[in-house]
């Protein structure tokens, strides 16, 4: 009897692919072609699971998604408040060499994507379970003390989102060490300190 | 006696063109052909002014910046401190038509250079004149007392850059009103604004 490959398991083992053809060969090689063959499959095979190629870099940046949401589930257990909040952002920051592969990654897909006039939903990709946790953080963290009263939480969370996705783009477009990326978290955090006077 | 046409006026005239196919096709139509095609020319004279069509898009991209630094200049001639450096930023923003086509231009030019290994200058055609501009208003800001004297200015700075990538990011991924974008830049000045108590 034919095994049935499950569908949706192919559509991420395609996607998988493509990650691995980025942090390999570097997002310019990434192909229908040498995504295919490195999925083992005809390039044809492809478009049974996928509409055109803008869908499978969209379920990459997805698989993305996947992967810092699960590791922000590790990095983030038994932690609260700000303590939460800044690990959460350290799994999303381009600070290490997995990260910053996913960085070039979504900024490749925000590249492809910049140009359709309608993408109502191409962030989701990149937000999900991490706006939550980092919402958590910072409620517990004004709870605990660790940030002032009159926080302006949404605000907050606004700004973290941008400059997560300012960072990726510097990493993109001018490199820098992990303290740059980090100073920069700490600099919209710092004004809602309590004060130690 | 034949024209001699400028080599560097030719090469801003294709970088021209591929802003205007962008502008009126949507950036996925942005190709070689579309391109020359605009420019009144055939697509093997471009490689007589690039090297590579990544070179054209760079150029688009410097295009971008050119143009946006002249809009700054206009936009804070006689102006200082905190107007200067907001007027600076209502420019970058994708606050207008304008701007958010520029948006999608430079997001996409991002996309493109996100695969190579080495672009020590790709975010040079972003920034220039804008960052010099704003770091002067924000001296001027302090001194005239509208941001207090312990603002954190080079950290504001990169910050200010954070957020501009970031919601030009946004902006393509996720539109959002004029009024999202301003307020995620007024939550990163109010922090430093003297208290009123």
């Amino acid at each position: 009897m034919p095994r049935v490959v499950d569908h949706d398991e192919r559509r991420r083992s395609i996607a998988s692919a493509l990650l691995t053809v980025a942090a390999r060969d570097g997002h310019e090689s990434v192909t229908s072609r040498a995504v295919a063959a490195e999925a083992g499959m005809a390039t044809g095979a492809l478009w049974h699971y996928f509409a055109g190629f803008d869908e499978v870099v969209r379920a990459a940046a997805a698989e993305v998604t996947r992967r810092t949401d699960e590791r922000i589930r590790a990095a983030t257990e038994g932690r609260s408040g700000l303590a939460k909040a800044q690990a959460a952002m350290a799994e999303a920051l381009p600070l290490t060499d997995e990260t910053r592969t996913e960085a070039a990654v979504v900024v490749g897909f925000w590249g492809r994507v910049a140009g359709h006039a309608s993408t109502p939903d191409a962030g989701t990709p990149t937000l999900s379970l991490w706006q939550d946790i980092l919402r958590e953080g910072l409620i517990e963290a004004v709870a605990a003390g660790e940030l002032r009263a009159d926080t302006p939480q949404d605000d907050l969370l606004a700004l973290l989102r941008s400059i997560t996705y300012g960072q990726q783009v510097v990493h993109v477009t001018s490199p820098e060490p992990p303290a740059s990326h980090l100073s920069v978290l700490e600099s919209i955090l710092s004004p809602w300190r309590p004060s130690t006077d």
